[in-house]
């Protein structure tokens, strides 16, 4: 069971805890009645999905001694047009820093988008989800 | 289009930030290779969809002209046994404070789960998503 609640301060600000004990916070825009104090949730099931991936792929990288310096995993998400606004289609982009063998990256991806990703697979009987992966050499965006 | 990337930090923490500029950290626990410096990534995506839904379920409370003193929104999700560890069924309470209408809050949650959330949406493709809502007339509990 994981579980996680929410708790409303004012207007459209909400603090979010999880099992773990750790909070976030969630807001929506000025022109949506919020005060942008806080990620958007939409953008939160998102950062839940690269969170859960990007925990695969460095742990698969890791393991086949790939010498991984960074990692980014970026995601785009369409949504519906109409309400409900739901995901129809998100792609993500997983970049890695350093000397990683670009075969092994993208078999970490795909290991991650068929076998072990629980966010991916709970989000993908509705939203399609694309991948694509790529390897700079260089020192991490992040350095 | 909605956006997000994850940044690794060190050894299972990201750091994620979407569109509007804030950002969250996830970690895993100690016995799954992290240091629990964040949230578990599948608790974030439980929060972006009561995060979601409780927006909606605010907001019409108000619309409604409901004295709605607080809202706590709580999920529990089961999940697959063997990987991937998806969501099976996600159970949401509502839990309004103040001299709530009963029927108008049990209605905004089923306006939000029906027509307005996408999260919700996105995620009942995979999970069952089941409802209860209750009204606590007294102070709220964040009081």
């Amino acid at each position: 069971m994981t579980n996680a609640s929410a708790t409303w301060v004012e207007d459209m600000m909400f603090v979010a805890q999880g099992d773990s004990g750790h909070a976030i916070v969630m807001d929506a825009s000025e022109s949506a009645g919020g005060h942008d104090l806080g990620s958007r949730p939409m953008e939160v099931l998102l950062m839940g999905l690269i969170g859960c991936t990007a925990m695969d792929v460095i742990s698969i990288l890791k393991k086949k001694r790939q010498p991984v310096e960074g990692l980014k995993v970026f995601a785009s998400g369409d949504r519906n047009s109409e309400n409900p606004m739901y995901f129809t289609h998100i792609h993500l982009e997983y970049v890695a820093y350093g000397r990683v063998d670009a075969q092994a990256l993208a078999r970490a991806v795909e290991l991650s988008e068929t076998k072990y990703c629980g966010a991916s697979a709970t989000l993908k009987g509705v939203a399609k989800i694309t991948t694509s992966s790529r390897v700079e050499p260089g020192p991490t965006a992040a350095a």
